[in-house]
């Protein structure tokens, strides 16, 4: 494992959850994720399902609440829970404010001064990541999926639309679907990419949807009680841009639940088998 | 609900997650404690299980982390989980160490000044918290379970092993079995409850086992890789004392795991099945 170090390991369901941290060439900077390896993998290479976080999270917060490696290991599949930004950076003013900067990587790649030398999680999570895990990791390269909440639902669609053959299958929890709409998209969207919007429609779903659709079933859960969802989640907006264009669309409105981790574990089951039933299609 | 108020609640695997706090007449503070109700209970009253938690724990870490609201939905159990110890209660020093004062009532009636004014969470967990709870949740009352961990698993053990007819069934994860023999016990008992160990055997499960069985099998997970086994959890002092009055324990070492939630996580449905093959039986 060049260059990846192992910072902390856990047993858990008979595999295996490590954290890490390596310098990414990305990023510029040390960056951070975790792994949970189910019994099986140590037997054969699996699929590998990737879980982008919200804001404020870190490559913790998935592992310890949302209930997943219980599943990974019935069904045999790897997690990978990446960190949320770079950390550290040195950029004036990174941890200011909890929906930008640090902790609100949003999952693109900066343009913008100061942010462009370090804040280029796009290419992180499509590149450099899955290359890291692919080199160290029994996985099958084939058989990659991706899902996320909130600000990491939005960089999950983001993804998987833009590479289809990367992300096989893609899935959200609550999540930011049109960016550009929404006060959270268009502050992290003016500073990291600058005023021009026509740069902005790469990042956002409900664009990236009409543009191109994607090849499988998109599945999305929200909950009607998250007090995010009319003025940051959009998320009849994306449903909207699904349908104009006949883009398979699994959008439960899930009555009472609101945004947090327990929404999250409470089906959390159900997404892990839209990424399976995917795989064993290929 | 007089006296209980509500702080936050969440819907989770269908039922209702609850944070509250009250004021405790044992304590003579604020209280605080989480309540899981499963759909279940919205149509009849159901057995409850008690989770007490370890050092530096509140009534959140169980319930955001354990994994156990699936199974609690699944099998139609209340689950209660409140905090490890008083807090602001203004005794000088309270906040100064992570193993004794905040986060660390050990689940004893304090004897000694200043702690015996509010650190009383041993009659709070055995006579306040279920009458508060019977009178507020729809509850069986003939049915009521306890577990722990580690500093919880020595609560859960000492108030089952005490009150029989109150906890029908008990269970633990990595439980400090006799802390009169290991440094986080003889710290808090000789603070709590003065230099006089014969007032501290009512509180060491290696002790009470020998005094007086306990009706039913007592499970207890303890991962092989735990690093406070040697030194603080002592299993095997229980084991033997165990033997020595033929009570039956199902005492599972658990290749590889360790002291965290994650541990607990992996086998918290053996935990939950042990409980309610117990209130089946009722």
């Amino acid at each position: 494992m060049t260059n990846l170090k192992l910072i902390s390991e856990y047993k858990s369901f008979d595999g295996k959850l490590g954290f890490y941290y390596h310098p990414s060439s990305t990023c510029h900077s040390a960056m951070r994720f975790a792994v949970y390896q189910p019994p099986q993998a140590v037997a054969k290479p699996l699929p590998v399902l990737y879980f982008l976080s919200g804001l404020t999270c870190t490559e913790e917060n998935f592992m310890a609440k949302a209930g997943a490696q219980r599943y990974a290991a019935e069904y045999g599949l790897i997690l990978v829970a990446p960190d949320t930004s770079p950390r550290n950076t040195g950029i004036t003013g990174e941890d200011d404010e909890w929906d930008f900067g640090t902790g609100a990587g949003f999952y693109v790649d900066a343009t913008a001064e100061p942010w462009r030398s370090h804040y280029q999680m796009y290419s992180y999570i499509v590149q450099e990541l899955p290359a890291l895990i692919a080199a160290n990791f029994p996985i099958q390269s084939e058989k990659q999926g991706i899902f996320g909440h909130s600000m990491g639902g939005h960089g999950a669609l983001v993804c998987a639309l833009r590479n289809p053959h990367l992300f096989k299958s893609v899935s959200a929890f609550a999540p930011i679907v049109a960016p550009m709409g929404c006060p959270w998209g268009q502050k992290a969207f003016s500073r990291y990419l600058g005023n021009n919007q026509e740069s902005w429609r790469s990042y956002d779903a409900s664009e990236l949807v009409q543009q191109k659709k994607y090849h499988n079933s998109i599945l999305i859960d929200q909950g009607t009680s998250d007090k995010f969802l009319a003025e940051q989640l959009l998320t009849d907006v994306f449903a909207q841009a699904c349908t104009a264009v006949k883009q398979p669309l699994n959008l439960r409105y899930q009555t009472g639940y609101d945004h947090s981790y327990y929404f999250i574990a409470s089906f959390i089951e159900d997404h892990i088998r839209h990424h399976v039933i995917a795989f064993e299609k290929i």
